[in-house]
């Protein structure tokens, strides 16, 4: 089956949500993606702290421990089925409530962590990805920018766009600013330093692209400007990468069918994250 | 308890969805609400015609038959249980799947029929309902326009900016052109002439909106406009009406604190509305 390994819905082992949660009626919910590993979640602190920015965006109140019980419950379950590594998706939702829109009296919060197999992506960091231009924009609206809420349909449809002849795909604003890929962040290398989108109004405030601005790019002596980029801009750029949890960090090895160089500053951040992630 | 009285999910009584739903998921999927009266669903066939509008914009392969098994199925549950008038929510998603965006191993969709208490709205046909702006705007994504997907985060924090002061708020597009209600259309009468915001670039394609257009206002011999509606022109506004299945054609009595005039117009459309209904 393709599903997930181990569920914990609320504490509890389950595999099913009610139709009334307001995480399948309206999308009214966030969620984390994280890496599971030696024994821990990756990068854990960085996750909640965006998991809290979204709750409170949406107004979602969650005592913390739901969250650490949820966990712990899950982190048991991988080391009792003897699963060294699994990609743990986190759902909170607003729970269930009466039909209609109005979140006022939802109450209970749906806390769901999933566990799913976690493929080597040692290879990607090596070879690179090819990357395409997505036709699908990513929809202008501050109120959720940042977040990682459950409205996803844009991701769906852009990566819908191709099937095994690319990696991932870059998606622009509707004024043509590259802002993100379905499921990556996404940096331009120029000399020795980088170049990514601003996300202030559009786009996913990844974990590994937070930890790249303000923990490794400094580390390393890397300046970094989160800036508009045109997406004519990608003729000219001669190297890349793209980050996320789950595959890190990872060169651009093609873009739009050109070959990119993929210079040593990639390795060094990748050396950098490995790092960083076995301490935190 | 507050959730559906009856649901039916691809053809059997169930409350609950796996979590691997995509629904849940990404909100990968689209809904109709609809109204049941006299043993039946009003205006079914342009119900029926928006949500295949919508699962062939999203690529969704459903088999019509098992729309109408599970709707003959919860027609049933109510002549059975003895309920004369309900709101049906229709929810298809494109099933489960492996975990990722891309929808193409998503093989199964989920039907799932609700049945909820219907209020008569009968007093807001009378009275009219009081409206407020929103600051929440509703976006921008022509890939989506006129769909009624599951992505509904905008409408919950809109409605998230009253509580019981006002019965329901327009919303903007980020130029600041009306678009909707957060969960109705809107039109403005003008002497004998109705304006609607266009909704080819934002918002959702309501089946009364398209009635009151293609059919209502035609027959009473009233011009329709579909034009853009920035939001300062509220100002001047001296009437009009708000739209929706469930509550029909309601004359907006205040907007932003000012007082409307209801003229016999609305009347007139409610009637012609409540005759086309009994006949489709």
């Amino acid at each position: 089956v393709d599903g997930a390994l181990i569920t914990i819905i609320n504490g509890a082992p389950s595999d099913y949500i009610s139709v009334n949660d307001r995480g399948l009626q309206y999308g009214d919910g966030v969620f984390e993606t994280m890496l599971y590993q030696y024994g821990r979640v990756s990068l854990l602190a960085l996750h909640l702290a965006r998991l809290n920015t979204g709750l409170s965006t949406l107004k979602i109140e969650l005592p913390l421990d739901c969250v650490a019980d949820g966990l712990a419950e899950l982190t048991q379950s991988l080391v009792f089925q003897n699963i060294k590594r699994a990609v743990v998706k986190l759902i909170v939702t607003r729970g269930s409530s009466a039909r209609g829109y109005s979140p006022r009296y939802a109450k209970s919060p749906s806390v769901i962590f999933s566990a799913y197999p976690a493929a080597q992506h040692v290879e990607y960091a090596r070879s690179g990805m090819d990357v395409t231009l997505c036709s699908t924009t990513v929809s202008h609206q501050a109120a959720l920018a940042g977040i990682k809420h459950l409205n996803r349909l844009e991701n769906v449809i852009a990566r819908a766009e191709w099937n095994d002849e690319f990696h991932e795909g870059l998606m622009c604003s509707s004024a043509g600013n590259i802002i993100e890929g379905t499921m990556s962040n996404v940096f331009f290398v120029d000399d020795n330093k980088l170049l990514t989108p601003l996300i202030d109004r559009y786009g996913v405030a990844g974990v590994v692209r937070r930890c790249v601005i303000d923990v490794l790019a400094p580390q390393l002596g890397i300046e970094v400007k989160e800036t508009d980029i045109p997406a004519q801009n990608l003729h000219f750029a001669n190297s890349g990468f793209l980050t996320n949890t789950v595959i890190g960090i990872v060169p651009i090895r093609r873009l739009q069918g050109r070959t990119l160089v993929m210079p040593p500053i990639i390795e060094h951040l990748q050396h950098a994250l490995d790092v960083y992630r076995e301490k935190t």
